[in-house]
């Protein structure tokens, strides 16, 4: 069988995929990070009245004409209004209110003065003020934030913790949000056991479900853990007829190769799945598998760590960012230097581990097989080599795909 | 009172805080973004036992000798091993086992040659191979990725998907971590009310206790919510008294002022808590106020929403960052050239929402007053205008904080 390119792979699987649709309501807070799946219109004017913006004195400004240092003008004092007051009473024409912060500004009054700039005194009411006031002068106007039925927020924009502020500051409390993305996660292999138990003689611990699974949760997607199954095409394909509709992509690792032991072909037959690809020309992760049943998608990554993490990476990362409209966080590609040496001919495209710094990129002293998981640590990106390459040397130049 | 220079508040604060070190258990999938708290040492030879990285036959390399092309060696296949048999029994050492990858190799064998090399005959079980192999070839060592007793991680290391795949690798289902600081929000003010209910005369909805606990989820931080509480000396007092022990930080906003009901500063004499500073040079947001109370920092920022913000961003986030052992999302700060102009002379040093993009920062058609929220949609970065500064223009350079 022919092996298509990276690219053709990932064209077949953008095709048959779309953007999760369904919409959840969610308190606000537990929205950060989802897309809004309605426009948002102001329910209320924001301030709900008008407001003085400091603590001091308002009234009708006219009452400070001719107001100077030299010509001092003297206002009785009303009344007292706080933030939270109910107090709508109108103020005297020819009298002044003390007012605080956040405070309804009270009809007939259209300025507030500080009250660093004015003398009072408490015990007869008398307010000083020893210069004119604008117009509005202080003023917040009632609606000057937002008004009844402004267009806040748009239908598909990111919810951020600004969205979340201003949609308590009109007192709504719900979002209405597309669901993001449920992952399952299966891996096959009867060696796998998992962390916590005991090795038996010929298993070693399933990790590949760990690294990818913590993987997505990092990208913010929900990732379900399923236990590993034994190399059985019944016990398999069971499984996966039961799960596939609780989620929206099953990832599944193993299986996929040549060996008597690589099931997941029967398994797609006995389960009626249609194959889209098997083997991509990279390595390692040669030998991925894609397929559809009931149009959801089923990704089969290789069995070896480093190998799934590559095919996760380059294919299945593509498909997690159409799926939830462009919010997980994105790879990106950069040219850099190398760092080290790597003595392997890439007949492929080849791809490997490395840490990324400032235009360079460290590839030293690596345990690059691809079944070596503890040599992921400490990296940042993983280094493309051209297939036909002979060899990198200190200097060469590579491309990077940063997948932190 | 003075006013102290926002670097000065900063170093008050750091003074007064230290990294959190207790220490709790987590599933190594919960552990993600974590700081391990222990070094941790490998339990086990990994693989623990030799392997094999491919499908084929393995047996003793000098069986091979001599093989080529023209000159074919024919091994009889003595039994089948698959990934995860337990079979140990040796091979007679005449002889050839079929091997699955991901199998043990057993005892007696030496290296693998892949199946698509070979011609192998079911019914006869005789194999025949066309080179020779030299010893180890295609052979996966026990303990090559990790030795039973190798330091794999350093206690202080963040906690990434990597790390999580290397440790269900070697087994280990849990990870002791230093815990994450718990922040504690508290809003005062007679005037808020709660998302959800209804507007009475007189009121505002709360928030600044949204927009900064999704900032604080945002950022990996765990924030209590607390309901908003009225301008009231002994519910305020009662209420932080109660609540301090449960949190690593309390952020309060509101009261910090000078007006007759700014209470925080009776309330801090009232819990006996001790004042590290009041009033930064800073607008908007320069009445933040920082006190300690059995040795736990409340930090009581502005009540106005874009300067209780720039109050979190300049000075809660640098706390966050120690307190959590810089595990937190850094803002960085550069200079951009303004687009737009803001017309306001700068007595102190003003920050003002941006939004920046490729050496640009966009001012324009803001609402930038303190008290209005819903300019901050669709920002990313606060912009600081130094002190004397008459005004900005197109073109002008200033500091830009990027604070997503």
């Amino acid at each position: 069988m022919e092996l298509i390119s990276l690219e053709n792979a990932i064209n077949i699987l953008l095709q048959h995929i779309s953007p999760i649709k369904q919409i959840e309501e969610k308190s606000i807070l537990d929205s950060l990070g989802f897309i809004l799946s309605e426009d948002i219109y102001s329910p209320i004017n924001n301030p709900p009245f008008n407001r003085s913006p400091l603590d001091g004195f308002s009234f009708n400004s006219d009452l400070s004409l001719g107001a100077s240092k030299n010509n001092p003008k003297t206002l009785t004092v009303h009344n007292e209004i706080y933030a939270g007051d109910h107090l709508y009473e109108d103020v005297p024409s020819n009298m002044a209110v003390r007012i605080m912060t956040g405070a309804p500004i009270p009809n007939g009054c259209d300025c507030v003065i500080k009250q660093e700039e004015v003398i009072f005194n408490e015990n007869s009411n008398l307010l000083t003020i020893f210069r004119e006031l604008k117009k509005y002068e202080n003023f917040c106007f009632l609606g000057e934030d937002l008004s009844l039925g402004d267009l806040v927020m748009n239908r598909g924009e990111i919810i951020t913790y600004s969205h979340i502020g201003v949609l308590a500051s009109l007192g709504i409390e719900n979002a209405k949000v597309f669901k993001k993305p449920k992952i399952g996660i299966l891996s096959l292999g009867s060696e796998l056991t998992m962390p916590g138990t005991e090795l038996k003689n010929g298993q070693i611990y399933n990790s590949n479900l760990f690294t990818i699974a913590s993987k997505l949760n990092y990208l913010g997607v929900e990732a379900i853990l399923y236990p590993p199954l034994k190399d059985d095409i019944d016990e398999v394909s069971n499984f996966i007829d039961i799960h596939l509709d609780e989620i929206d992509l099953l990832i599944t690792t193993g299986g996929v190769s040549v060996g008597k032991k690589d099931i997941m072909h029967d398994v797609l037959k006995k389960i009626n799945a249609e194959r889209l690809f098997w083997k991509v020309d990279i390595q390692p992760g040669t030998p991925v598998l894609a397929s559809l049943k009931n149009e959801k998608l089923i990704l089969s990554l290789s069995g070896n760590p480093f190998a799934s993490l590559v095919n996760f990476e380059l294919l299945g990362r593509p498909v997690l960012d159409k799926l939830s409209s462009g919010t997980i966080k994105k790879t990106s590609t950069i040219l850099a230097e190398v760092v080290g040496n790597f003595s392997k001919k890439s007949i492929k495209r080849r791809f490997i581990r490395g840490y990324y710094s400032e235009g360079k990129v460290y590839i030293n002293n690596d345990k690059h097989s691809s079944g070596t998981i503890s040599s992921l640590l400490g990296k940042n990106s993983i280094v493309e080599i051209s297939s036909g390459t002979p060899f990198l040397i200190d200097g060469d130049k590579v491309k990077v795909i940063l997948i932190d």
